[in-house]
């Protein structure tokens, strides 16, 4: 049965792990996910391994560098259920800003996003997310 | 006394509730009413019972679909009261972000809401729920 | 060890105030600053103390009443630390909608906030604010 604890402990590793790609930490991104994770943009594109998202991460970062844009992820409520004693299947939607140097923002298109989460030594990692985008038709 | 477990209880409960409506589904979202909810948009229009919640949520949802966009809501933080035993009145804003097929995302206006949440059969349901939009005056 | 119970209150806490902001209680927001707190927009301007952080913040509900907007803020996940038994550091993503009257909704630019809040005769206070724009070079 999910709980509050846990409800606590989902809300903190994300707000760790998007601060750590918000703030260009590539490497520290990957590292909240499995070794063995994979980070699916469905249908079009999938990343699979820590080294492989880390490597794409680190692509992405500079991208936003070079366009001299700041880019955060904001979540929506999840809804979580746990599947079994250590994983959970979270859904929520998700939306990035990007802001300008001269302090315009834009939105990216909205997301559904649904993460399996795992316990390994007592923390939570991302094995497997998989990001549906809403303007992408039979997604 | 509100505690962790009722955050964690109606956070849930907004989850599982606009992921009905966003994702189309109209008659899961009018069954987080209760039998006798009211849907109010103040002070132009109010809907009454159950039924009428599902049928003006089936028209939305068609009207989304025919403009071929992706409608979702965001909440802000709920400031929440027990204003009895099984009777919880919650304040939060929100916004509804709406993203077209060409992946642009504009926003409805913003607005303050008001829920009476009251727990029948040892689970929440929507009583009341009340919407004041931020550019409607004398809201 | 934070935990969810804190969790609850500093969401909570969060909830109150800023909804103090958004409705133009200046002194409603001032009150959740501790008398010798400070709220700082680096690296341009810095209020210190409470009176004085309530009368910047008259000025700024005056400014939006006479713009006839309505602002909102919309805070990301918070990464909380406790830094001693009574100190909490929070940091978090955090954007303002301004909807006008005809309806238009824009954003602000995103920031970083960084909080250090403190327990007071059993209730928490904002010990100090400060907020990074993202579109303020070396902030």
């Amino acid at each position: 049965m999910t709980d509050s604890a846990t409800y606590f402990e989902i809300q903190q590793f994300y707000a760790v792990q998007m601060q750590s790609l918000d703030g260009g930490a590539a490497q520290e991104f990957a590292d909240t996910f499995t070794v063995d994770g994979s980070f699916v943009h469905y249908p079009h594109k999938r990343v699979d391994g820590r080294a492989a998202i880390a490597a794409a991460t680190e692509q992405g970062v500079e991208r936003t560098r070079l366009a001299g844009v700041v880019r955060r992820h904001w979540f929506g409520l999840p809804v979580i259920e746990q599947t079994d004693k250590d994983t959970l299947r979270v859904r929520y939607s998700a939306v990035t800003s990007v802001t300008t140097a001269d302090g315009t923002v834009t939105h990216e298109p909205t997301c559904m996003v649904e993460d399996i989460l795992v316990r390994q030594d007592n923390r939570l990692l991302n094995h497997i997310r998989t990001v549906h985008r809403d303007d992408v038709k039979d997604n």
